[in-house]
């Protein structure tokens, strides 16, 4: 192919970033293939990496590359490789595990210990140029997904892997805690499995206005009162009766995660699917005498991206619609600064070689939309 | 049958107990049988009405005859009733669901709005000499498991619904924490379950040493140090590599929840089998990223109280160890201060028609030992 | 009330049945209520009994009143009914429980040995003016759900159980052999729990393009070759790839029977829905290396009722496209004898005390569908 | 290492087998060890394969060396490779997955459409000096486990993935059909998953009668009747009530199988673990009306050797009272006449670079047990 840019998007250290001519990488397998990145979105995690060097225990040490939510078209493939060719657009599962242990073995993959994770300390990310995967992660897109769909795929994992957790069945109401993008999203992916009521519920009635012509089909804006008079008010509202059948916290709020706990009903699930304080103070004794089922989710695992596409393909979760914008790679610091503001829910970085037709939509109500929308939790676990 | 006594053990307000000579109740339907009490143990939750007069929302506002963990003999049978005769010896379930709600046409009866349970206000209990039963929830005794062990599968059968809930795999490690009447019970209901690893945990080795000979491979003294620490120094110990298959809290106490979910390996599960503060500082960190899997338990349901029968009959679980001694229906005040003082372990108080033979165990050594264990909760959920 | 009509459709030997006035019947507990029957529809199972005066070993001995699928009008409630109040319009569950052996406590009450189903002999059915339930067994119909789809909510209970038992993911494939009218509701509830790819399989195009119109997102058309090849043809045809997650056989055929078991994928989920032959030929191998599981699914259980009306009411399946018309209770005769001769696929006959305004749509094109329609098995399990 | 023979047993074409000195593998990546083989045991399989040159789809086209279930000792180790070191003893699983395709990564390895699986057409086997794997499917075995017992873990892994695939809960009660190699190890394993019941049934009163003392609570002599009547004598004998709950076919005969339908209760499973013919008669309208859950199982897989292994080292299966002797490797030809003759149930063959002491039991009544059972499948699925 045509000698191109392998422009990468370093951080340095908190709040220092630069752009760098990187090598081109090579094919570590003849299972590998190299993909030409097209468009990342950008994650709550890349922000806060960027703002403060670390999440938990991860902590940036040396310059790490961002970005991990890709989409991007195959250039090369290798020897071995039967299920993609050059040219091939694709949705790129940005995480790879050993394949070895017993949770690779047993179909667990997301809870590798060696796992090797895009732009999470010390590996680099996506915000380049070309990279270079597993073939089987790597998700051919149908015709009728854009490549900018195809870089809201990696989020769209995320909340359905957080509604496998819950075990979704038709039928059930389900409570979405926090209208950010995977809340947002775990509505949408709640109605397609079939749940017949999906409540959304957040603090700012701009974010339920918008989750109501997305995919909730109530919403509930949370009182500030304590749990279980929250609890109360919210199932009377969305005429829950003796509660939810499934509770999402996808805020990592605590006062949110208290009251999920008491709207859930007896024998119900709830789902923790955001990251918030590593401790807080929790309603044991209601999950003890409902006989709940929590569950906790983390990332995406066997079979997330597949079905993520389906449901952008078969039009079922509109993910275009929570996209602000595309901004050319040059201007990635620009992008992440928005975001850091709160301008925008999602925006996308086009890829170095990639032409930027789009622009913006930053009309004021949207704007105000996105502040509030930033507020809170990526929901990112 | 010959004119008997019903007299009955009536809890009037805290601290203030009488007995009544009531009237012999009558069966409500064809499908009942009257039951003559032959033993009841006694259970935290007794002692706790005894002394507060009240659990949670369960508030004794009318004089209540006390106990539910009982065996007896049935005496007269419905018209209806096939599964039962005159004269055979039976495990009482203590709690009838309404058979109408979802919960109990799904299979959940223990979770039925409309359970009538003995001794919860404004139920009475079985601590009196005849009792009336729908004839499924009283179950056959086999030749070889005696009246006095029959009284003791009330207390298993919690044990054995708290270990389902924990989904407990054959060559699965499983921490049981706490080592009073129901996390011992945990431990030999997890061993028969083909657990391969059982660690019991407490704060006092007394009870730790008692758990090694009745159930237990390993033991831990828990450490009074911050759980993520003492849940390394478990894992160690028991040599737990990665974490527990399944944690199993039968103690209720906020350091040993705490410890649970750092003990508990990623994609495992911990079950909260007892009962303590309605609110805790809890590791929701540790639940999400390592997708564990929590749930409650309460009391027992479909299959439990037949399995807990199993159990005995087969020799997997020896419940006669736990019992301290039997004393006559007229000295069950006196057996109620023992349980309070920590001096007894599980006691079991004869129906006023039954004779008792049996003393006391009370050495020195033992005293002490129950003494420690009186001391936390009964995990009576 | 004023004195109406119970003027009921007895079968007093095959092909021998007459109209009786027979005495409104009374509540047999506080918990029941007495239903009005606005209409009934005819299941394959009732016109067998017409015909042949048995099913397997269920033989009609004494007249019986035939009929089962009916949507009624509460029109007196027992004393402990809190659920349902007179002038309730409802959809009647037609089989009632003993509520006390293990199948029915455990939550699988549809296994029941004491079950007494309507219309199965010896119990009278529902084709009359009054009938009187549990009310639980009655489950009220949303106000944009009317009483002639409420009749047909006891076909699509039988689809949900079938689909049910196939664990159905979203995202799935599912392939559903006959096209009658339970293959038809199996494929529109499939699509309701998210199968993004359904596949109707018929010998009849008539009832393939009608299955495209009403659910399936492809349909095949079976061809008279070997099972092999038979399945080779339609994995192609479908793009089932490594073959379908799900195969649901709802048409009791051998030749389909087979095929299912050659179009499953390895690891996938076959579901004996419809009822022909007691003993067939069978692909064991494949079952054994494929690791299939397969499941027999017998009537509805808990819950399905439930969620048989949520999917009417939430416009996911439009049952009133089975409904050739409706005919007064004077003319059941005449209704029975077009379902024999396959001219309706499914035809309402009113209660006796209702009014008909409703006529025919008998134009040749329906008839000669029906006609095919009719040559297949109900599915009636 | 001092150069050592890598002498293998090769199978040329049907009854034509010789012995070649082969190059010694080499490890194909730094997460390979190389292993040498101490104890072989012949699989009816192997058998098959000799006599007939094929099994199913699988045709010896080119010379292949025979044997798989083997345990070995490690002798040299990948760069990688932290699991293991010389000198470890170890049991070898000998299928290997692509890890790359849907299955693999869900955790169904076992049905990996690339699987590598020795001695299957066109695979070596292991009846060798030497082997090579990855060092994930070589499983350290505990000092109390012997390396002859280590060759048996593979016939044990059979059968802990049959009874995994049955779902055998605590209680339950399982019949297992056929009581060759296979069916008597399913027995111990159900026993060690906490069945209280467990019925061998075979068709000849010897292997009943080592049944009983191996691990069957009861035994039943098939008895040359319909299938109905059978499964009542079966249930009426063994005291099962409504039905067991599980049924495991371990012999693949089409009367043992038609006989398993009628013997499972309503909502039991029952789970196909022996090969026979690919396409039998079959009580379908069984499996439907009592809404039987019916699987296959096909050979092992994730953490099947692990519980294995497990269940020698806790003394819950004794697997070497399978054995009747070893032979050197010379020998092997002579072993495999024995198993055909049927005068043996597993015998081992010693590595070329093994001494053997041991001899055989070759007793009067052994053999005609042996012969007898040599006379039923294999139960290899």
């Amino acid at each position: 192919m045509a000698v191109q840019s392998n422009l990468s998007f370093v951080l340095n250290k908190p709040n220092d970033v630069s752009f760098e001519e990187r090598p081109i990488p090579k094919l570590q397998s003849p299972h590998h293939v190299l993909v030409a990145i097209n468009y990342t979105g950008i994650c709550g995690s890349d922000v806060h990496y960027w703002q403060r060097g670390a999440i938990g225990h991860f902590v940036v040490k040396d310059p790490m590359v961002l970005g991990h939510e890709s989409a991007g078209t195959v250039v090369e493939v290798g020897a071995d490789v039967r299920t993609l060719k050059k040219g091939d657009r694709i949705a790129l599962e940005p995480g790879y595990p050993c394949r070895r242990c017993d949770d690779c073995l047993s179909g667990r993959y997301n809870l590798c210990h060696e796992m090797v994770f895009a732009a999470t300390p010390p590996h680099d990310g996506t915000l380049t140029g070309f990279w270079a995967a597993p073939a089987d992660f790597c998700y051919k897109l149908p015709d009728n997904v854009s490549l900018q769909e195809g870089a809201l795929i990696e989020p769209l994992a995320v909340a359905v892997h957080i509604t496998k957790q819950a075990r979704v069945q038709p039928g059930q109401s389900v409570v979405v805690m926090g209208a950010g993008p995977v809340g947002l999203l775990c509505a949408a992916v709640a109605r397609s499995f079939g749940a017949t009521k999906v409540v959304s519920v957040d603090i700012v009635q701009h974010k339920l206005d918008f989750a109501r012509t997305f995919a909730a089909t109530h919403t509930y804006l949370s009182q500030r009162v304590a749990p279980e008079e929250n609890a109360r008010q919210l199932i009377a509202a969305a005429g829950l009766g003796a509660g939810a059948d499934v509770v999402i916290d996808a805020s990592g709020a605590e006062p949110s995660i208290q009251t999920s706990l008491h709207v859930v009903r007896m024998g119900g699930t709830y789902v923790q699917g955001g990251m918030g304080k590593a401790d807080i103070n929790f309603p044991i004794m209601a999950l003890c005498l409902k006989e709940v089922t929590a569950r906790g989710s983390f990332r995406y695992g066997s079979g997330d991206y597949k079905l993520a596409i389906e449901l952008v393909a078969a039009g079922k979760v509109d993910v275009k619609r929570l996209v602000d914008g595309v901004v050319a790679f040059k201007d990635a610091k620009e992008a992440f600064k928005k975001v850091q503001e709160g301008l925008v829910i999602k925006i996308l970085i086009a890829g170095p070689n990639e032409k930027v037709e789009q622009g913006f939509d930053m009309s004021a109500d949207r704007a105000k939309l996105r502040a509030a929308e930033a507020a809170d939790s990526t929901g990112c676990c």
